[in-house]
């Protein structure tokens, strides 16, 4: 069987084409593709399944979309992108009251006004079960996007925020928190945490080809969370990204006076023979593992979602 | 209760902003985008839910992939436009068998290069039943992009293919047929027939505020499909256009000649006031009616979709 992992593993190496005009294919948080001089469109989609994301009766509809549209723009985030576009691929079940319908296009509405996005289209079809796809497209500039490769060791691992908290709250996409460590140009790699820390910076060492230590005492713990859900838990929808030692404090700095976000310095990158490990709370090296979110993947007993 | 249609109404209320950069937004097949001179950008989705769409016990997994890229790819065409990219958001059961994944994956890449597209990204997500949604960008130059509205009284209706036989077959979107019709600079609609010739060809009634006369006699209807499903059976995916009437014959030989698909003349645009008409297999003139797939409007007995 497939875990989520093998399965992305397989579509990257069959999907993936040689094209002058794609910068970027399948394998980072968004597509990166290239016609105009000045600018790249970045394209991404994301989904909310009920019974899997969420319960229908724990979840309001307005919650439902905040974080439906948080998903994908996370990944125009994690880029370095400013969003501008969403086509939403609506699925709920015939007997979906018109009043649940409702709330979730006002909150479609309200949530891509206070985002500075625009519906631009869409599908609606029946089905046995609630089902939101976000298509974002958004703009970033040639000299400033950030992928998951350029990690370089001694770089520094950074996050904004705090981790574990994603399930229990309506999350933000980092937006301006990415364009300044995009336009800092100073940065290496950036990403999205959205399916867990471990298994979000692995996808970093992955695509870099470097190794990691990861400091469990440094963590930036939600205060609603525990140490292991800000290390393996998913929708954080917090930036973790990489950058030279020099320019850790000073990029932190800025984003915390700009922003108002707080970011912490939670680890640094090795080369790929040292390995990758986690000094953990009681100061052990341990390996470090992806035991963030794999839909198809073994169940991780801490996780509930 | 909302149907389809009056959801969609309430969509289009709602969601269209102005901006410079959004020529088209919701409501017609795609969004139509404008930041380059010489070049529109195209974006669209669709989705194919088991249960609603197909039964997993009756459909291949190559025909399944076909019908997905093909219903997002036909939006495409519709606007007289080249598909490019797409993104696939695939949601599927944690049971699905290896074999059946491996198969959709291996019939992406078989479809997209028969439709000459890249996969550029996506989404994979668990689910309780099997969805695929289809992302698709393409181009199209700004004087020649086909919108729903611009019909004209005394425009000529014509339709490619034969109708009513989608649901039997692997459809394929009328790509090379679209940008004939587009590049004409001639033809005042187009639609792609997605829903039932009745629903669409009455969307471009609605956006081109026109009345129209259709003759049941002339409708192109497949072997294996009867005069209603030829009328209101969805998923041909064949295009409806309009064009002046001295036009007509002359842009059905030229795609005839160049694509070897046959286009039928099947009515004529009247004046709004003039209403909305059939002409049936008797002669008898009839309302025409709105009777193709609903995702949430009433059941039509004659369709097992």
């Amino acid at each position: 069987m497939y875990t989520e992992a093998s399965l992305i593993k397989k579509l990257i190496r069959i999907f993936n084409t040689n094209r002058d005009d794609i910068v970027v294919g399948v394998g980072d948080d968004a597509a990166v593709l290239r016609w105009m001089k000045d600018r790249y469109l970045l394209a991404t989609c994301d989904s909310q399944v009920e019974g899997v994301h969420f319960k229908k009766n724990k979840i309001k509809p307005e919650t439902l979309v905040q974080r439906a549209v948080t998903a994908s723009l996370s990944d125009i985030a994690a880029m370095g992108g400013t969003p501008s576009y969403i086509l939403i691929s609506l699925c709920f079940p015939k007997t979906t009251s018109s009043r649940f319908i409702s709330s979730l296009v006002n909150g479609f509405d309200k949530t891509a006004k206070q985002y500075g996005v625009s519906i631009v289209g869409g599908n609606i079809s029946s089905a046995t079960c609630i089902m939101i796809d976000i298509f974002a497209m958004g703009f970033v500039k040639p000299d400033e996007v950030l992928l998951r490769s350029g990690a370089k060791p001694g770089d520094m691992v950074l996050v904004t925020g705090n981790l574990g908290g994603g399930r229990f709250r309506k999350p933000t996409a980092r937006i301006a928190e990415g364009q300044i460590i995009a336009k800092s140009h100073l940065a290496t790699t950036m990403i999205d945490i959205s399916d867990g820390l471990s298994s979000d910076l692995l996808r970093i060492c992955d695509a870099s080809d470097v190794g990691v230590r990861l400091f469990a005492n440094q963590l930036p713990i939600a205060n609603t969370s525990s140490y292991d859900s800000a290390l393996n838990s998913g929708e954080d929808y917090e930036l973790c990204f990489t950058i030279g030692p020099k320019y850790a404090e000073k990029i932190s700095a800025k984003i915390r006076r700009k922003t108002g976000t707080k970011v912490t310095i939670i680890g640094e990158i090795l080369r790929k023979g040292e390995g990758r490990f986690l000094i953990d709370e009681k100061g052990q090296e341990r390996r470090l593992e992806a035991r963030g979110w794999d839909h198809f993947g073994p169940v991780i007993p801490t996780k509930s979602r």
